[in-house]
Formats: structure tokens, C-alpha cells, sequence
């Protein structure tokens, strides 16, 4: 059942806000919550501070915002604005957390899903005392250089845990966070200890996060996970962009939250009704099997006289005019930038009960290293996110005489390799881990009550799967979250992994049946462009591993980037392991596998990735037959070959060897920079079509033969 | 409210199916839907064959499906086993179409969500008459060059609506063409006379589908917009490829469902229950007001007598020992692709049944023309899919003095200039209307009740925007859809872009805010990879022009390519209308917009697109005063310059002019095709930052200087 607190009357040390509601009319057909009261269950005593003062602390929070976003000419006032009454009970009563060391392990994590409110966030961290945000930062908002860039981000900013912006990612880092502190406390914590891994996940998200598929697809998870640490806040302001959210979202958000397994509580009044947003955090918490939605009544730009509740105050400044009827309407008499020092002595507050917290947990992990020296060990080992001395030796190595398999099947020995000597591998596919081989055998599935497993099983959301993965990743506690779908279907999920590129979220994306060599499925399932799209995606390492050896490799590589994730493009048919193929050569990116005697310039370079791979190479050892000179260069990862010396590149490219052909079942796009202007692609720059495997190689040119044709043209 | 409907006795005319559940124990700790029985409140007929006719006709599907599988050795025979009493009642009882003419305007809409059981929708077009699927399309199930792919595909199979088997896209199709029914029967239907648009759609989707955030937002918006003819039946078999939904989707589907605003009838018994099916149907038509799903809780694989109810028959061959099993279990005694006569004497009434409606119709327009003949050549002139004589001299033509825009704007003036001559342009943005500038002013909202009008609110939902648009366009009624968000957001959208591409349809993306040029919103909003990435993606053409003109005829194109999408990238910023820009340049891909004197050859060729244009512009003409001789060439679309005759590419860019820059506020990445190995492109490979733009181009150096120093690299 949903629960709803109706608006509270002050406290008794307090008095009403100044104003209950700012001069707005309400649009005329737009239906307002209207709930029935409902009381509240959990007693939650309101701290010993006025009335007043929290009312200065809340405008304290509103007005650093307006006064940033005016002064950089840029930004999103409103969301902040109506929701300072929740950022001051989280930063000033509920949330955990160091301001003088952001990087402490059991803070509770803290996302803004609605990530255009930075300003927001930033008013917090400057108010509670974050190193990086001091007023000059407040001040240099959105400005080149500052640490207080137009969304919030976590490779900018120390403290903000992840980047969002693009709407619903957030909640599904969220959900990420939750699922990374859950598995760690069923792994560690022990019951006659007080526990090392114990803090909450909260997030704001707002309509535009509601709107998106992608938090739906989390909050499905979440629900079913049970994840009870898992607290969002649903700034439910009903404007969006276009205007008021009627015009084109009207559905029953509650009623959807509580089918998807969640606990759902209505604030109606989140602009002054901070005893309802206490009670409401309160009631969360006592529910421990289910994660929890706080439906949140607010109004967007509450307290601008003529702007709150319209989209006017969505994505602008308020401007001199509206900002000093605001400072009117809520009593604020203070200049711009000023903060009073009463509500800095309130805010401020957070560093001395920081370090108290943390001082706790230290002293918890001190009692728990005493009684668990080994499990102590373990946790040390991962959360340092430092990778096990000598992990990489856990991965095969292959002969080409070795059976032929496919290179998704040497990505499920790798996993499986990998598994046992990492201790932080976690992920799963998107329903189709029997087709991705992503499932490690030495574990069980994540899953509620079983959270100490490392099989996630996402179902068929890519979207979240993706997004949950960076929040894994970003919990920085030593998880190295991997997950998979078929290589197509990182057209589901692609702003979650540029997400991972952006943020420097270490996840593997293990994607298989990527290329026509699919077969039968056709055209909607065979990856063409994909190669090239995520080539071009910046801090993205795009492998494509030719056989065992190259699969190794493109592990090794990906797990040792714990700043840059990888995407693995894995075949569903089997390929050879062709001579001198190496873990070696796929850190380089692109290396010769193949050549003529020593020191003689080749006729023509054959170059290749993965599954067609093979036929660079037979088609070299024809080419010699009839006398050629002939290099093949396997190319696994263009990335990594732009990062190696101009020595090395002219070494494997040399310039005078204009004679080039590449094979790769995908687009020509982009190899120009290789074969140049003159060269050759054998590929496919068309859509795929539905029939077998070998067939399709057949009718499309991607043989051994037109590679030996290729080759003979550009030699021409 | 839920209504739910028990299973039924057999009605009179029948007897019991041959196995109410074949012999499959319940999987220990999965739930079953228990659910309390509710009589049903539409009293629907029973036609007038007997049960067990029924029940062959429905094993025929089954069967048809299993041996095509089985033949093909690859395909999934679960859901056509499962689905087949859903198939048998909507093609042999509820849907109105004609085999003999599978484009009749008036059509019922099916679309197959769960695209994987294809053989489901085969199977019914053979059984029914459609020439398209004789027996021998059925047995090239799969192969190279069959009318009968791997997923339906509606560019390979007359009859097939739109092309799905990535999942969720098909409901959100769904969608689309119920918003196109419902606006084409507010604009033309008269309360005097018959309708003469007037049909249902019908959608089966599965657990998948169900699964995936896009099928959220599409749902979402269906409930809003209120789209009563729209029917989608939800196999809940609770199988997906992993194993049982309930280790990753335990959520309320139905719940969700209602809190979206849809009607929710639940049908507990989808194997046998034809009657109840029957029922259901007729309920969901009765509520007008609100889509119905009809949730039907079948066995996947239903009559296997050892695969039922297991992933094992979702996406493989049954085999032969289990195919008997199964024939033994249904007690269907015929071989192997072999359709009983009685069961095609069923079918086969469709082609007469549907004859006889398509005459009804003739009649209802002849009626409507009779009285209406101003809107009846509306109609028409609509419908034909033909685009109106003369509507390109609608677009505006600038000149170099005319006042400096963004691309974005001009947008929006091709948009108002295109609205009044094309009645088919529909379509609107993702909640941010007044960023991408996209409403058309001489209409109002498409809105429940509002049907007529053509500015679509689709919310935060990228997604389903575009599989929205996919199903407007794939109604084939000379509806030219369009829809917009920021540029960097089709990372949310890309798989629906794709299948725009890929089905052929011709929908225009409008993309604003298409690089670092929106400034302080910063990297999670800056585009870098993206022009890269649709450029290769196979028959999408993506534009990005410079100035009025070139926005001019980046429209031309998209809105003449009706089997082609276009994606127009647009910028924020201001840029000017330089001499030489034109619509006509624009159709061949790149042009030279300013030459040294007639004949001479260039020292340098400098290649720009969209706000960078100006910068190659102005850097040819400080290089002239330096005595260079410089051919500036406009490059804003790729895919149409590829398609230009040989003599025309080499007139642009001469081979022996190697001299090459390219300038784009975005990656390099592809570019190397047209300068070569040694030109030098201006971008960013990098991820951009917060702030202001002019800050930006500065610090990423962007910039006429930047431009000119590499083109005296390149010279040099």
C-alpha cells in the first residue's frame, strides 16, 4: 500500500515557512494531487534547531542556486529550488557522509538522477563543506575549468559520485550503487560484528527520469532484487520542458512503483513540509525488503513569485527581476553569493559528525580485522582496487592446433579463468546468457537474499543493465562489473556505455554475435556500423579478438583499464588460432601475425579482425604461392594502435606499402585511415539478410577469395 | 479494474482439447497465476464449427511452425505453440483483411512484437491465403533469398506491417500506427456517412517485450493519448531465453499496465481457451477510451510433451524425437508440412471474408465521395503516398545579407514553410519542443480527443518516439512523421533510428544542439562519435547543413526520401548564409560553394559542414590574400555524395589535390576517406566540456586559425 503524509503542521520550535505557496494560480485543468491524509508510523523526533533556522538553511540552498545560474547566464534553478527542504534533511540529518573525505568507503551514496539540477548538489557540498566547492566554484558555475560544470560530474568533481544529465541514468547508477553495497555486505559483514559495509543509496530523480524506459527497466531490478537501501525521491514538480507534464504524461507513477515491487510514500507538500519528508526518509528505512519510493510534491522555482510551477524556471535564470521578488517572497535578505553564518554553523556541522562516523566505521573495521583476520584481508584486497599480483596468468594461451571454437566460447573460458583469481568480477547478460556463455560457474545468482552471488541475471534491459553496471563500477570498491547482449543491441544501451566512456567507469561489455556469421536471425540482429560507431566513441576500447589467444588478450586488457571500459565484439561461429596470434600483440592494438622473410617490404598488407581474420591469412599464403609478398596484420583494437609510437605504427603500417586490403564482416567506415585512399574493403556497407552463416559470407564477398581479388587490384 | 477470465468449459458445439497441460511439473518455487474468476461481460458467439475443428486449426499452426523449424534447423518454435489459439481467433474471427490484398487501406494492423516467433505470423498468412507464403516460402523458413526471414520484416514480406525482433520495438509500431488510424479518422470520418478509416490494431507481444524501458514509454503514451482501437495480447508464458521470468521479472505486469491507464483483462488459460480469448477481445473493444491488454497466460512450447514450459523450445528446433512426442500428444496425425483440407476451408474464408470488406469499404468511400468530395480528394490525394505538385517551392531561399540563424531555427522555419502544402507532416519532440523548435504553428496538440492535430507531445520517451514514428510512417497512408530531441540523445533512440532505416521508413529526425556548440550543458550533452556513427550506418542519411539554404534542402531530401530516414543535425548557435550555399548542392552530398578562378587547379581544398563551414570560408579567404589558391567544398551529406556519378566526385575532389583539410566540431573519425592519409582534420576527438561555447571552440581549437595552420601543413 501506498502511504501518504498529508502536509504537516510546524513544529513546535519552529513556525510556518513564509510561504505556503507563492503567488501561482494553478493551470486551469491540470489535476493536483489531492490525498487522503494517512499517519505516519514511524516516529521521527525533529532535531533541536528552530523552525526558522532550517527555513534559512532550505533558502540558503535556493538562493546559492539562483545566484549561480544567474551569474553564469546558464543553467536550471527551478529543480533546486523546489527541492532544497529534501537536500537539507538528507545532508543535514540523513545521509552519512565525510565532507573532508568523499572517497570514505561507507558514506551513503548520493545521486542526482536529475542531473540538470547540479546546481543543487553543488549548493550541498559548498554548504556542508566539500573541499571542491568552495563559494568560488559556487561562483564559477558552468564555467571552462571550475569544478562545478552544467551536470554533475564524477571525473570533475570530488564527491559526486556519478555523472548524469541524460535523464534515467542516474537512478540506474543508483540502483548500481545499491546492488554494489548489498553484494558487499552479504560478502563481508558477519553477525557478530558490527558491519563494514553499511550505508544507504538515495537519489533524486524528477518527471523527465520517470518518462525514460530506461528507469524502468532499473526499478524493475530493484524491485525484484528487494534492494531495501535503496531510497529515491521523486521530485514529482509536473513540469517539464515542454510545459506541464499533462500534456503528455498522466499515468499513475505510484501505482507503477508499487507494481514493480517497490514501497511507495507521497509527501504531499515538499516545499515547506520537512517533518513529512523526515517521517517519510524514517518509514523507508523501516522497510528493509523493498526499495522506496518518496513520492515528493513540490513546486518547481518554489518561492518565485511569477515563475515557480511553469517551465519558465526549468531551464533558465531567473534574471534581476524574479530574483529579487523571490528574495522578497521568501524573506531573503541577503546579497548575492552571501551565506549566512548561521546556517553555515548548521550546515557545517556535517564535518565534525563525519569524522565521527568515519572514526566509528574505522573502529568498526579494527574489531572486525581482529575476529576476521582472512575475511579482513579479502576486503582490503578488493576495496583497495588494486587487481590480485599476477591475475593475468590465470588466462590461457592457445596453439593453432588447438580445437576451433568460437570466440564467445573463449570469452566464457576467460570469464571462468578470470573468476576464481578475481574477486571483484560481477555481471551477467541481458537474458541471453546461454548464448553470451557470460555465467561463471564458481557462482550462484545475484539475487534477493542471495546477494553475496556474482551471476547477474538482467533480463532483457540492456538500457539498465548497462547504467546499473557504472554504478558497480563507481561504488569503487573493486568491482569490475561485466555484462552482455548480442552485439546489436548496444543500440539499446549506447548512452549507458558512452556513460562508462565519460566517466570512467571500467565495465566490460561482452558482446557476441557480431557480425553476419549470426546466421538466420537476419538483418535486425546482424551488427554492420557497430564496429565503427563505437570506434569512434571516445575512451572506448573497441576490441575484436581473432581466436583464443586475442580473446585472452582482450580480456587482459580490459580488466586492467579500470578507468576506460572495453567493448568485446565476439563471434557466435568458430575460428581458428591462427600462428602468432598473442595476448602480446592485442595490447598493441594492431601487430603482424603473419609476413615474409625478414626485412623485405611486402607487396600488399592484409589486414583483418576477428572471425575474418582467417581469411587475410589464407588468402596470403595463396598470394605467396603465386610469389607475393605478403604481411597480414591483425587488427583487434584501433585504439590501442593509435596509443603506440610512431615507430611502432610505421613499423607494422609502413607509409611505402600503399598496397592494402582490410577484411571485417561490417562497414567499410573509417578504414580509409588504414588501407587509404587507394585500398580495399571487403566488408559489407548494406544491411545483413536472414539465412546461414556461410551462406551469407558467400553472397556478401567476404571470402578468402575477393580478399586474394582485393589484394591482386591494389597491387595492380 | 482487472478483469479476469477463467478458464472456460468447452462450449457446446465442441469438447475438451486434447490436453488441457501436457505432462510438465510446475517448476518448484515458480507461481502460477491464480486468479480469482470474473464472469465475463460481453456475450460473444461461438461461430458455428465445432471444437474440435477448432483445435485442429489451431495444431496446424502449431505444426506448421515446428516442421518449418525443424527444417530450417534454426528459428523458435515456442511462442507460435503457445500463441497459436491468440492466431487462430484473430485471424479466423476478428481481424478484418483481405490475403488477396494485403495493402488495403482499412486493414486491421497486426504486428508480431515478439519478432522471434515468426513462423507464428507465417504460418497464419499461409493458412489464410496470403500469396506471399505459399508452402514452399514456409519450408525456405530461413534461407538466403525466402520470403520468410528469420524475423518478419515488412520490406521482404507483403503483408508484414513493420519489421521487429528487437524486442519492444513492435507494441511501440503498435502504437504508431493506432496514432495513425486515430488522426486520420478525426480528420476525414463524418458522423453522416460510414467511416471510412476505420480499424483495430493488434499487437502480441511477449515477456520480452515487456522487459525492455522502450515498451514502457510507448505504453505510457498510449495510455495518455487514450488509443481505444489499439489491442495488444501479452503471451505471458513466463519463459525467457535464461530460463523462468521470475529470476529477473517478478514484477505486476498487469498492475503496471493499469497504472499506465490501459484496460487489463486477464485470460488464465491462452493454451486452450479460445472462448475466453473470444471474450476478451470483445470486452477490450467495448472500452473505447483506453487501449486493452489482454494479458494470456499460456505454455510456451505448448503440446511438447518434455520442452513445455522450458527455454529449451524458445529458440531451437524441437528435433525429431520430441516432434513426434508431440504429434503423438496432440494426437495430429499428419506429416510433415501437411495442412489439412478441412483446416484450410476454415482459413481460406478469409480471402472471400475479406473480399467482402474491402467491397463494404469501396462502398463506404463511394458514399463519403458522393457527399464529401473536398475531403474525399483529400483523402485521396493523402493516402496515395505521393507528395503534392509544387510542395518544395514552399522552402525559403537565402542570401548572404539575410539576418544570421541557427540551423535550428531555419528548422523550424522549413517545418512552418513544409506545414500548410504537406497534410501528411505529423510528428513533434521529446519534451523539448522549445529547444529543438519544432511545433508547427497552424496546428495544435495531438491529444486524446484532439486527434486531428499534428504537433505529437512525446515526452522524455527518445525511444518509443522513434518506433512511434517507424509505425506512423509504416501505416503507408502519406503520413510523414517527424521527431526531434538533442542531438546527442539518439544514443537513447538508435535502435528505432535503424529500424527506420533498415524497414524503409522515410522518418526525419530532427536533431538539434548537434555539438559542443550548445556550450554550458556540457560533455553528456555534447555530440562527438555521432555523426560519425550514422554516417555508417547502412541507408540513413545524415545531414548536417550550413545556413538557410542548406537547412532548405537537408528538408528537400528527407521529405522526398519516403523509404529513406534522414537525420538533419542542427545547431544552436547563430551562422551565417554563405554565397553559394544551395538547396541544389545539398542533393549531391558535397559541393564546392567558393573556387579559386575557373580552371585552375586548388593548392588546398578545404571540406566543412554545419557551423563549421563558416570557419573553412573564412580561412580560404585569408589563405587567398596570401596568394593561395583554395576550393572550399560544403560537405552535408555523405551517403548522397557516394551516390554521385564518378566524374562528378573527382570534379569536387580531384585526386591529384591531396592537400586536404576537413573541419566538423566533431570526430575525425571517417574523414581520412576524403583527405587521406595525409589531410588533417579540425574537431574534437575528445569529450568536450562546460562552457560557454565561443569558450569551447576556443579551448578545443576550433577555430579560422586553427584551420588555416593545417591547411599550410597539409600544403607544405
Amino acid at each position: 500500500m501506498q502511504t501518504m503524509l498529508k502536509q504537516r503542521a510546524p513544529s513546535a520550535a519552529g513556525k510556518q515557512a513564509p510561504a505556503a505557496l507563492p503567488r501561482v494560480a494553478p493551470k486551469v485543468g491540470r489535476a493536483r494531487v489531492v490525498a487522503q491524509a494517512a499517519p505516519a508510523t514511524a516516529k521521527v523526533a525533529a532535531p533541536a534547531i528552530s523552525r526558522d533556522l532550517v527555513d534559512k538553511c532550505i533558502n540558503a540552498i535556493r538562493f546559492l542556486a539562483i545566484d549561480a545560474v544567474n551569474k553564469s547566464k546558464s543553467g536550471h534553478p527551478g529543480m533546486p529550488m523546489g527541492c532544497a527542504p529534501m537536500g537539507y534533511l538528507l545532508w543535514n540529518e540523513v545521509m552519512k557522509y565525510n565532507p573532508k573525505n568523499p572517497d570514505w568507503f561507507n558514506r551513503d551514496r548520493f545521486v542526482l538522477s536529475a542531473g540538470h539540477g547540479s546546481m543543487f548538489q553543488y549548493s550541498m557540498m559548498h554548504l556542508t563543506g566539500y573541499d571542491a566547492v568552495p563559494l568560488e566554484q559556487v561562483k564559477s558555475f558552468r564555467q571552462w575549468g571550475s569544478l562545478t560544470p552544467g551536470h554533475p560530474e564524477n571525473f570533475v568533481t570530488p564527491g559526486v559520485e556519478v555523472t548524469t544529465g541524460p535523464l534515467g541514468q542516474g537512478i540506474c547508477n543508483a540502483v548500481g550503487l545499491a546492488v554494489a553495497e548489498a553484494h558487499l555486505a552479504a560478502r563481508f559483514n558477519k553477525p557478530d560484528v558490527k558491519p563494514i559495509v553499511d550505508h544507504y543509496t538515495y537519489c533524486i530523480l524528477g518527471d523527465g527520469c520517470m518518462m525514460e524506459g530506461i528507469s524502468n527497466e532499473a526499478s524493475s531490478l530493484a524491485g525484484h532484487w528487494g534492494l531495501g537501501k535503496l531510497i529515491a525521491l521523486y521530485d514529482d514538480n509536473k513540469i517539464s520542458i515542454d510545459g506541464h507534464t499533462d500534456i503528455s504524461f498522466t499515468e499513475d507513477v505510484a501505482k507503477r512503483y508499487e507494481a514493480l515491487g517497490w514501497h511507495v510514500i507521497h509527501v504531499i507538500n515538499g516545499n515547506t513540509d520537512v517533518d513529512g519528508l523526515r517521517s517519510a526518509i524514517a518509514q523507508a528505512k523501516a522497510v528493509k525488503d523493498k526499495p522506496t519510493l518518496i513520492k515528493v510534491s513540490t513546486l518547481i522555482g518554489y518561492g518565485s513569485p511569477n515563475k515557480a510551477d511553469t517551465h519558465d524556471v526549468h531551464g533558465a535564470p531567473l534574471g534581476a527581476d524574479e530574483t529579487a521578488a523571490t528574495r522578497k517572497n521568501l524573506g531573503w535578505e541577503y546579497p548575492e553569493f552571501e551565506v549566512p553564518a548561521d546556517v553555515y554553523d548548521v550546515f557545517r556541522q556535517a564535518i565534525s559528525r563525519g569524522a565521527s562516523d568515519e572514526a566509528n566505521w574505522h573502529a568498526a573495521c579494527a574489531e572486525y580485522k581482529a575476529k576476521y583476520p582472512k575475511e579482513w584481508a579479502e576486503f582490503q584486497a578488493l576495496t583497495n582496487c588494486k587487481l590480485p599480483e599476477g591475475w593475468e596468468k590465470a588466462l590461457p594461451v592457445y596453439k593453432p592446433e588447438d580445437k576451433q571454437m568460437a570466440t564467445r566460447q573463449y570469452s566464457q573460458i576467460m570469464l571462468n579463468a578470470l573468476a576464481p583469481v578475481l574477486p571483484g568480477l560481477i555481471g551477467g547478460s541481458a537474458d541471453l546468457a546461454p548464448s553470451n556463455l557470460t555465467l561463471m560457474k564458481i557462482s550462484g545468482d545475484f539475487q534477493k537474499g542471495h546477494y553475496a552471488e556474482r551471476n547477474i541475471r538482467f533480463g532483457v534491459r540492456e538500457h539498465a543493465m548497462g547504467a546499473i553496471c557504472n554504478g558497480i563500477a563507481l561504488h569503487r570498491s573493486g568491482l569490475i562489473p561485466y555484462c552482455a547482449t548480442f552485439y546489436i543491441f548496444t543500440d539499446y544501451m549506447r548512452n549507458a556505455m558512452r556513460m562508462s566512456a565519460l566517466s570512467e567507469a571500467g565495465v566490460i561489455y561482452v558482446m557476441t554475435h557480431d557480425s553476419i556469421g549470426l546466421g538466420e536471425d537476419g538483418p535486425t540482429h546482424q551488427p554492420i556500423e557497430h564496429l565503427a560507431s563505437f570506434r569512434a566513441m571516445p575512451n572506448m576500447l573497441m576490441m575484436r579478438p581473432a581466436g583464443g589467444n586475442e580473446t585472452a588478450g582482450a580480456y587482459k586488457v580490459a580488466v586492467s583499464n579500470r578507468k576506460r571500459p572495453t567493448t568485446i565484439a565476439l563471434s557466435r561461429q568458430n575460428m581458428p588460432n591462427l600462428p602468432n596470434t598473442s595476448i602480446e600483440g592485442v595490447a598493441k592494438g594492431a601487430y603482424t601475425i603473419h609476413d615474409t622473410e625478414a626485412g623485405a617490404k611486402p607487396d600488399v598488407i592484409l589486414m583483418g579482425t576477428g572471425s575474418e581474420l582467417e581469411l587475410a591469412h589464407a588468402a596470403a599464403v595463396a598470394l605467396e604461392k603465386e610469389g607475393k609478398k605478403v604481411r597480414v596484420v591483425s587488427f583487434p583494437c584501433w585504439e590501442l594502435f593509435e596509443e603506440q609510437s610512431a615507430e611502432y605504427k610505421e613499423s607494422v603500417l609502413p607509409s611505402s606499402v600503399t598496397a592494402r586490403v582490410s577484411v571485417e564482416a561490417a562497414t567499410s567506415f573509417g578504414w580509409a585511415k588504414y588501407i587509404g585512399l587507394k585500398g580495399k574493403h571487403i566488408g559489407i556497407d548494406d544491411f545483413g539478410a536472414s539465412a546461414p552463416a556461410n551462406i551469407l559470407y558467400e553472397k556478401f564477398g567476404i571470402t578468402t577469395a575477393k580478399v586474394i581479388e582485393a589484394a591482386k587490384a591494389v597491387m595492380a
